[in-house]
C-alpha cells in the first residue's frame, strides 16, 4: 500500500469482471475490486493486491475481516445443515439470543422484528406508523437515504435518478438542518400545526446523503414536536448505529429516544424496534421468509455485539475518529478540500467539484487506500471498529501524499 | 415420527420461545418448532424431536438438509473472513458464478440482478416496470402475493389484513383463472385497452394465495395481450422456480416466456432477471449493500442449480410430485377435503373450513409431519427436491392417520 498500482485491474479480477458484464445487471460500481479475503483492516483482491479498508463494506463489517470470534462463529456453523431456515414459520435460538442482546442496547420498552436488508428494516418502520396513523403524508429530509425499496424511496430524496418515472407515497420534505442557527429548524412546527402527518423519519448522520451531521437544536426539536402533535418519530440507524459514531447509536448524542428505530449493516441483518405501545400494530403486519431465520448472520451480529462490549470498541471509534478527523482537518481549505464533519468513524469529507472527488477517490484506491463518495462531492469514510493508531497515521499518509498534490 | 407427541415445546424449545416473546416481535408462527439441525428432508427440533419437512421451508431448502455438497460449500466459507460484502460497490466471485450458472436456466437474453429477498426481487421487478412506462397502473391477481415490502404489498391481494391502513400504489386487479372456461378468462383484454398501464404481474402458481394453478389459456392470454399491448409481463417465480414444480421455472409448463422475471428462496438470494433490452431502465435504479454481496448465499445458490441438474433433481420432483398428489388425491370427498391440486412438487390440499384446516395442520405437527397453511383454507405442502418415495409413502402414511379420522 503507498505506491501507486498500474495494474488494476488484474487478469483474474477482469474475469470475473467480464463474467459480471455479460451476465449480470451492475449500475453502482465504481472500482474494479474483486474481493477474495481479509484479514483485521486489510481487503485482499483476487489477484493479490492489498487495500486498507476505510470503508468496512460501507459499514458492515464493524469488525474487520477474518476476526477470531467471527470466524469461530461460521466455523461453529459449517456443519450445520439448517443455517438458514423460515424465520417468521419456524424459530430457532440465533433468533431468540439476537433479540436478546440487542435489547440490552436498545431504549427500554423497546423489542425488535429482524428482516433481510435495511431497505426492508425501514418498510417495516413505516409500516408500523401507517399502521397506527393511516395513509397519511410522512415527513422526511431533503438529502435522506432510506433505502431502494418503493416505500422507503419515497422518503429518500438524496439522487433523482435513484427515482426517475417511480411512483411515490405522499411525503412532505424537510431541511436536513447541521446548524442550530439554521433559519429552517423550526419549520417542522408549521408543518404538523398544518397537516395530519403519519411519521417524521430521519438520519442523525445522512449517509448516503454526503455523512451530514444534524444539529442539536434540530433533532430536540422533532423530538419535541413529534412528541407534541403524537407523530411517531423514526430514526434510521442502518448505516450510523452499533458503534461507528462511538455510541451504539447515533442519537445517543443527542440525549433523546426514537419512538421507532432500525438498523442494518453492521447488526449483519435488518431489524426495526420499537416501543411496545405499537405492539398491536404488528398484528398480521410483519413477516418475511428468510427475516429472523438466517442463523448464520444472526449468530454473527450477537457477536459483533458482545466483543464491541468486551473490547471496548465504542471508545476506540472515539479515539480513532477524533485522530482521524483531526489529520484530515489539516487539510481543509488546501486543494479543493472544503469541510470535514462526522461523529466518529463516520467522517465525510467535501470537495469543491464532484470530478475532483470521484478523480482522488480513484487515485487513493490505486494506491490502495479503499474509501467510497457519499452526497454530490463527498468522500465517506467509515473504517472497521477495531482500527489501529498506526492504521488511521497509515492512511493519514496516504490521503496526504494523494489529495494535497496536483 | 407417526405417533402423537403430547411434550411439545419441549423445555429447551419453551426458553426459546418465551425470549422471543419477551424480546422479538412475532406475528406470524404457528407452531412451537425450534429448529435446531436437520438432515435428508428430517428436521431436528432444539429437544430432539424429529419431523418429517413436507415445507422445505416454504420452498427455501430444495436439496433438504446437511446434503453433503452444501455442506462443503459452507465448510469453505468457514474460514474466509471477508463471506458478506457490500455486492454493488466490490466484485466477488461468486457474484459472477451465480449470474452465469442461472443465466444457463433463464430465457435467452435474459440477465440477471440480484438482492436479499423475494419481495426487494420484486420491487426491482416493478422498478424496471415503471422505469420504462412510467408511474402508472399495474394489473394483478385476486389471491396474489407478492412480498409485503410497500411496493410489492401494493399489488398483493391475498389477505386484506396484511395491508391495513398502509398506502398503495395504483393498481388494478384480475381474477387468477385456474380454468380455461372461466367467464372472466378475457378480461384483460379490456383492461389493457381501456387503461395505460405499467406492468402485468402475476405468478404462475399462487403460494401464500393457496396453490392455486393457472390456466392454459389464462397465462397464454396475458402473454398475448402484455405484447399486443406492449405492457411488460412480471412473472413472480419466487416460490415455484428452481425445480418445485419439476421444471426450473413454472412457466416453462405453459410455453411462454416472460419480460421480467423474479427468484429468491431455493435460490438462496432473491434474483430479478429480464430480457437485455430493459439494461438502460437499469441505470441508477437498482442498489443495495448486501445485494449480490453475500458470498455464502451465492456460492450455494449456484450448488444448488449444479445439484439439480446433476442429480436429475427436476425428473424426481416430476415423479415423487405425482406419487404424492395421487395418495392425497384419494381423500378427495372424504373428512372435509374438497380439493387436491398443484404441479410437480408444490401440491395444495384444500379443507372445507379453516379451522379445520387449522386444526389438521397442528395434528399433523403433533405426529411429526411438517406442512404450512396457504390461501384460506389450504395446506401447502412443498418437500425438498430429494424426497424419495419412501419418505413419500410415510409422509401419506400419517396423513391418512391425521386425516382421515374424525
Amino acid at each position: 500500500m503507498g505506491e501507486k498500482r498500474d495494474k488494476i485491474p488484474g487478469p483474474k479480477a477482469l474475469r470475473v469482471i467480464n463474467t459480471m458484464k455479460k451476465h449480470a445487471y451492475d449500475s453502482t460500481f465504481m472500482y474494479s475490486l474483486v474481493i477474495s479475503h481479509g484479514h483485521n483492516c486489510i481487503i485482499e483482491d483476487i489477484d493479490g493486491n492489498k487495500y486498507l479498508d476505510f470503508t468496512s463494506n460501507i459499514g458492515a463489517c464493524p469488525l474487520g475481516y477474518s476476526h477470531p470470534d467471527i470466524i469461530e462463529t461460521l466455523a461453529q456453523y459449517s456443519s450445520n445443515g439448517t443455517y438458514k431456515i423460515a424465520g417468521q414459520d419456524f424459530y430457532c435460538q440465533e433468533h431468540a439470543d439476537l433479540a436478546e442482546d440487542i435489547s440490552k442496547i436498545l431504549p427500554s420498552g423497546f423489542k425488535t422484528f429482524f428482516i433481510n436488508s435495511g431497505a426492508e428494516a425501514v418498510e417495516n418502520a413505516i409500516k408500523i406508523a401507517y399502521r397506527k396513523k393511516g395513509p397519511l403524508p410522512g415527513i422526511s429530509c431533503i438529502g435522506a437515504f432510506h433505502g431502494r425499496t418503493l416505500g422507503a424511496l419515497s422518503f429518500t430524496a438524496s439522487r433523482p435518478v435513484h427515482k426517475y418515472n417511480f411512483p411515490e407515497f405522499p411525503s412532505k420534505r424537510i431541511k436536513f438542518c447541521t446548524r442550530d442557527d439554521d433559519p429552517e429548524i423550526d419549520a417542522i412546527e408549521d408543518l404538523l400545526k398544518e397537516n395530519k402527518i403519519a411519521f417524521i423519519m430521519t438520519e442523525i448522520i445522512q449517509g448516503e446523503g454526503g455523512y451530514n451531521v444534524a444539529s442539536k437544536k434540530f433533532v430536540s426539536n422533532l423530538r419535541k414536536f413529534a412528541t407534541r402533535y403524537g407523530v411517531p418519530l423514526i430514526l434510521d440507524e442502518v448505516q450510523s448505529g452499533i458503534g461507528h459514531t462511538g455510541k451504539w447509536w447515533a442519537f445517543e448524542h443527542y440525549n433523546i429516544r426514537p419512538d421507532i428505530m432500525t438498523s442494518a449493516k453492521a447488526l449483519q441483518i435488518g431489524a426495526t424496534a420499537f416501543d411496545k405501545k405499537y405492539e398491536p400494530a404488528t398484528r398480521s403486519a410483519l413477516s418475511s421468509t428468510w427475516g429472523g431465520g438466517n442463523r448464520i448472520d444472526m449468530a454473527v451480529g450477537s457477536k459483533v455485539i458482545q466483543v464491541i462490549k468486551r473490547d471496548k470498541l465504542l471508545e476506540n471509534a472515539t479515539k480513532m475518529g477524533n485522530m482521524l478527523r483531526k489529520g484530515l482537518s489539516e487539510m481543509i481549505g488546501k486543494k479543493g478540500i472544503v469541510d470535514v464533519r462526522g461523529l466518529g468513524l463516520m467522517i465525510g469529507v467535501e470537495f469543491d467539484t464532484a470530478h475532483h472527488r470521484d478523480k482522488k477517490l480513484s487515485d487513493l484506491f490505486k494506491h490502495g487506500l479503499l474509501t467510497l463518495g457519499a452526497g454530490q462531492k463527498s468522500m465517506r469514510i467509515i473504517p472497521p471498529l477495531i482500527i489501529t493508531k498506526e492504521q488511521i497515521h497509515q492512511g493519514l499518509d496516504i490521503m496526504h501524499q494523494v489529495l494535497m498534490r496536483n
